[in-house]
């Protein structure tokens, strides 16, 4: 960490500052400029609270040099991470497809969307029991039903399942999940981060509307420093000023975090753009950044198919998408298996 | 709520749009245009899923023309809500200033702290015991010791406390706390809302980084749909791409949230700026705003105060501050007790 | 266009604002709801200034139900527009890709660097002569000389050339130049864009760092209204809070703006990362996420590529980029010329 | 200037950014780390290119240390700017306040307003004779007319005018115009910004969209470069993510401002906000954030008055509004002279 210091600042202050940094077990090395001194911090400088110094009268900038996460970091631990889970890969130089139902709505709808995208070539289940929703009138999901049914499709089908956690209360009824979602809201939710991070189960954690990648990596962090290290980061989209999507989907995201962390990157481009027929494209899109994977919503209602709409694809455009995906990543060097 | 539907889709799509309405137990008017087609939808469209219906292929745009919140909606409840703590009143024609430290740390600081706003003004002691940290290996706060010597400082100087409550676990510990903080990253922790709705306490809900004022009232909404209407509102800054301050203060959030809500709004100048001296003159804004009080960090750090920085106030800066603060105050028209 | 007008306004003030449409030449239908009444606009609502009407205190909301620009819809030009320069072809089923140096330097610079880029499959050569930069202390670019410099390689390669015009009164100096580029910080230049629209020569306009896509659309409007239809779009990033990119690449603007528009997107992953090795990964997102071609910045500089970095690719790394990208867009079923 | 070098990279590398570096006719301070090797620059390094220093792949980061505006810099010139027009001033501890419409549109119109905004305080007229507009098919403004209008307006009143160019094309113009305006969507027209150095007259230069403080200070330098040091600092809102206002007005630019330069800062509450009705509170904020003055958007439409909207007050509106801007500036230590 580098700390600039006013020239103009009173001895007194400037001694001050350095004996506090010290008493932090942080070693100081000085250099005087001609209108600034420059302080380097040499040592573990993660625990140093940069907005507290930041905020200093006599301090003009400070810099970290050395990133604030470890566990997550690639600087120490350089090879992929690649997360296991019931026979399927994450991570490496494989290519994964998360799917299913934004919503688990019921048995029949579970089980032929389950099948319908294990045919695809997905290999893990995605549903939700548990819902955030923005109104407290919404329809908050099946909860612990939700979950029930999804263990009854995995049964079905082998598929392992991916669901969100809303909260440390609802704990219990995960211990058969696959691997557990951390939403978007919920990112810096610290104590269900190091909750989350006991169970040493795999964990899916989507990054925060407005969150930036560093804390993103942070709170992979919590997770990781409860002993846990398989985490799948999740880029879901951004909010901006933009309309013409939901969020805008910041793919730079993928090569920017795989400089930075060993951890799999998966993309949600159903989500980030709220629209079906562009999960086409920024699916392939995100094939062509380097990610590790993609999270898709496929739906099977009858209904909603007949307007045909919705970010949620039906089984027939999500299979068509597949075949796109797969030629797609073998290009790039990836492993499909479908 | 106002749908309009591209003239260019089929009549099946049409009319089963239609049903799926009604089916909500809606009345759906038609008007039809040359290029499209306009439903007026009648009834409470607040379980309407205004996201899946706009996704729908066939669908151009859709509008809501009723709020979605109502419990905090000026609209129902035109007269404002005073929130009364301890003999404090916050909202109506009240001017109310929160103090304290970013963190309870010692007894004595606490206690000195607390005695020294309560003298310049202040009737609401504030201070963190769960501290929310980007880092796992930043201090978290003294927890429930924390919470204790709040509850000290209370009883020697009678002022009511406010602290933030991180996870719904805790919650046992905060049954002597005033009012109960929820703090930016937890604006949409859905389940914590509910929570803290259930105890009927006065709650302090502090706007996400990169929420909109909607979503904020939907957040308050959450906690009155449990029966507790008394909800403070508080702007804290939001994130923008301008880095000269930590966020960016939208104080015109004071006159938007005033117009739709009758909730008392309360500004934040500390943590918004991150700059001590922000402090004052976006504390005079805020008066100038319209605002109904001001939550301020006061430190009382001689290492701290010798470098004279941070965004926290050392006591004599707070005191010449509330004089300002008191004088402007009853020049817009508010009552004030100092 | 549709008005949302309060209920609680009185019959004068409806009365006035429905007179005032009129007098606009539109017609109106009115439709009465119980808390508020809608007024649909039909006619030509290009001209209505939607944000006067919307801040008018009787009204709720306004929404455009038609978009705001004509030209540059595809609703009324389904048809893609393929640009057509020396032989080149940008939109359509095409994939062109445009590269050269951040700025003209020298006459062996420009040349090499031209050489290279065409040899590796470029069809149009890039180069700044007029330099936007944010200090007027920093280099402004070789201007005039640059102009000429840039000709000479044309000469040499045959790839007709692409620079940026900063100002009306530069204009003389691009009568030779082949697409004239209209940058991020001109978008909304109108009194430019109006001038290099009467030049009828092709013109590549890059979206502005906050505009929205539809703010876009009508900066290309500007150039079309005035006879010239060969608008070329080009996506460069978005400012947002992120700072691990210079910018946000927001690709979800190319099926978005395809839906749209039928004029040509192309994508530039240079200045939109600002960081040489993700240039790759998000030229191959490009494609996948369907734009029609590129624009690339290479540089031919020993010192810079003894240091190995900079946005810039050196010759070898475009020439690899090339053959991957060549590969991904005969795979996306697009015609390429390497 | 600090720049953090990686240790990994090849001493070859090292020595050849080094050499560059000096190059600049800069002195280079090398202290190597465990990690890394912090470069110190020490001269005028406000040539140097940051952002392609950082993009460079052996280093790690860059940070300014000096601010890269020098005309602008309060440290260099600590006394504020006090720009004098027609017998008003703008700056130092007065409190001024421009109002006007939004266009002008006819000699009544302009003469009437003039003389009531005159009467109720104002010091100058503000009015669009050129409009910069989204889309080309809406009023343009009545261009040179309009600049004849506001002339005669000043004969009729004293008041000095205040008006904005979009071009250099029309400068021939502006030359009885008292203060020329740039406005926010010709921030970095850098071309424009020369252009209009070169008159010495008072410049009001509106801070873009989504453009940094420093950004904006760049701008004035451009101006003041060129000799003339007259410039007036305009905040009119940012574009953020909220919808309630038309955009952000961000207030904390004040203080931020107030810190960096000494150039006066007006804001501009009428754009910002968009809403009529939030004229007056931010106007209130505005001087409690200790701005230097203000400028309002006042209209004199029958039919506009009626519906009692828009962002533009009538003249009773404004007049009350002054009153109580006029006690509040006076409280806050600002001469005032109505």
């Amino acid at each position: 960490m580098i700390i600039v210091v006013k020239n103009s600042c009173e001895q007194q202050q400037f001694n001050n500052l350095v004996e506090w940094i010290k008493e932090l077990g942080l070693d100081v090395h000085v250099s005087r400029g001609e209108q600034s001194t420059v302080l380097g911090l040499v040592g573990d400088t993660s625990k140093v609270d940069q907005d507290l110094i930041s905020s200093l009268d006599i301090v003009e900038q400070v810099q970290r040099v050395q990133e604030p996460y470890k566990n997550a970091n690639r600087k120490f631990h350089p090879v992929d991470t690649v997360v296991e889970v019931g026979g399927t890969k994450i991570g490496g130089d494989n290519f994964t497809v998360i799917a299913g139902p934004c919503s688990v709505e019921s048995e029949s709808q579970i089980i032929e969307v389950a099948k319908a995208v294990k045919k695809a070539g997905a290999t893990l289940l995605r549903g939700g029991a548990f819902k955030p929703r923005t109104s407290p009138y919404a329809f908050q999901g099946l909860k612990d039903t939700g979950i029930g049914l999804l263990l009854k499709a995995k049964e079905e089908t082998g598929l392992p399942i991916v669901t969100e956690l809303l909260s440390v209360s609802h704990l219990d009824l995960f211990k058969d999940v696959d691997i557990i979602q951390i939403g978007a809201r919920n990112m810096q939710n610290f104590e269900l981060l190091k909750e989350v991070g006991k169970t040493g189960k795999p964990i899916l954690l989507k990054r925060g509307l407005a969150n930036t990648l560093q804390e993103l990596l942070m709170s992979a962090e919590y997770i990781m420093a409860e002993g846990d290290c398989q985490v799948i980061l999740c880029e879901r989209g951004i909010r901006t000023f933009e309309t013409m999507t939901r969020n805008t989907l910041d793919l730079s995201a993928v090569p920017a975090l795989k400089e930075k962390t060993h951890l799999p990157i998966i993309i949600d481009p159903s989500h980030s753009t709220g629209i079906a027929k562009f999960v086409e494209p920024m699916s392939l899109a995100s094939v062509g950044a380097g990610a590790d994977g993609l999270i898709i919503e496929v739906h099977n209602d009858p209904k909603r198919a007949l307007c045909d709409g919705a970010q949620s694809l039906n089984p027939e455009q999500f299979s068509s998408l597949m075949g796109k995906v797969g030629a797609m990543a073998k290009l790039v060097g990836k492993k499909v298996n479908f």
